[in-house]
């Protein structure tokens, strides 16, 4: 099985801006809705981008940092059940990095949230028993993908890089060791270049 | 007349690494004959690469930084003439950001560096009074670029980027305020992949 992940960047690296809040997830380093600027050709949807969204979905399990799950820091002291509503679009166990530990959270459509605190090489061990013989999605934000790119855990890099930069915030690639990788593709459309690699060991 | 940046950097934006000398023009982040890695694809040559060799000729004056220009530090305490051997590849005036006065340097073929010492604007007068109707390359490192960038001085940015990361070094866009871009063409190969993009007021 492998372990793919996807991530939006800007054409500096960046996948999220500094002091996240729930007014802004990606942080204030773009101004107001520039979270919406880096993801508009999510927006734009399978149609103009099939083979990315092909790819997204087939993962069976499904990995992310807490601060992709929410706003929420330090102990969990509100409901929060992740920005994607009742019926979340992954149909499949997501687990999520903490240090801040919390029961499962079973979601409409078979999604269901675990929390690991046990660090990232225990969050890939449940996925890959959860995903058995299908794919495992190292989902982000860029702070989680480092860690895992670090270890050597992540098989295909598969970057949506957005026609801006954003010059601070939450770099990808920041602290990670050099890396060997093959290129597999390439493609632009106006809103984004899709790159994907293979990461060479 | 287009003022054009022709750059290859790591996939995490590197253009060189740190502790460039002689021997290593690329510094020493990357290990022994990184450099040649990166430049992988302008070794292939024009045949693989037609669209951006062509690209880069067209340009009717360059600007360059001194450490492009070569390994000599502080003061000119040596002869050097450049990299590229007695009929550099410009043919034309090639614009040498440097503290460091020096008489200008004409080669075979049409060359002359000159050394500026002035600054980014008034290189840049020089090399649009020499260009005429012709284009400029703003033609690296990544120091020289991100000044030119940050001055609001580049139409149309071409990176080249290989497919691995250095972790460390010289950095595209480091301290360059937020730009918006408008993407062109992107084309992978093997060694490389080439997008290009115009850079919007
Ligand atoms: N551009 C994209 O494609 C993309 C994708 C996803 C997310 N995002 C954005 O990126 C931002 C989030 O990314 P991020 O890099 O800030 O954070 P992140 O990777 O989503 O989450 C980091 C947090 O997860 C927990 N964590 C991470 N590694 C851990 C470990 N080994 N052990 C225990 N806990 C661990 C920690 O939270 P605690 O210590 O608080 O428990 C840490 O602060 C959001 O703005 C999101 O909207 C962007
Ligand atoms: N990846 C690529 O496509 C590519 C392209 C070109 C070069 N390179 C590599 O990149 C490295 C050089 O890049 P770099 O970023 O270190 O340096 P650089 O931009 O080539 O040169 C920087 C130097 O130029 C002078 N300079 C720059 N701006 C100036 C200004 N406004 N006023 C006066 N002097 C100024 C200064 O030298 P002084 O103060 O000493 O005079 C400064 O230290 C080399 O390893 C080269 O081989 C890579």
């Amino acid at each position: 099985m492998t372990v793919t992940c996807d991530l939006t960047i800007t054409l500096d690296g960046y996948a999220a801006g500094h002091r996240q809040t729930e007014q802004r997830p990606f942080g204030d380093d773009g101004g107001d809705g520039w979270g919406d600027r880096l993801h508009a050709w999510y927006g734009e949807g399978r149609e103009e981008h099939p083979d990315e969204f092909d790819r997204m979905l087939t993962a069976k399990a499904f990995i992310m940092g807490r601060n992709m799950f929410g706003p929420v820091r330090g102990p969990w002291d509100r409901p929060w059940t992740g920005w994607w509503g009742d019926e979340p679009p992954y149909h499949g166990p997501v687990f999520v990095l903490t240090h801040h530990p919390r029961e499962p959270q079973p979601m409409a459509g078979g999604t269901t949230f675990h929390f690991v605190t046990d660090g990232i090489e225990a969050a890939m061990d449940r996925a890959r028993e959860a995903a058995g013989d299908g794919g495992i999605s190292v989902h982000g934000g860029a702070t989680t993908v480092n860690q895992y790119l670090a270890a050597g855990l992540i098989d295909e890099l598969r970057l949506h890089v957005a026609p801006f930069t954003l010059g601070a915030g939450v770099r990808l690639f920041d602290g990670v060791p050099p890396l060997n990788l093959e290129q597999l593709d390439a493609r632009s459309t106006p809103s984004v270049t899709h790159l994907r690699y293979r990461v060479l060991r």
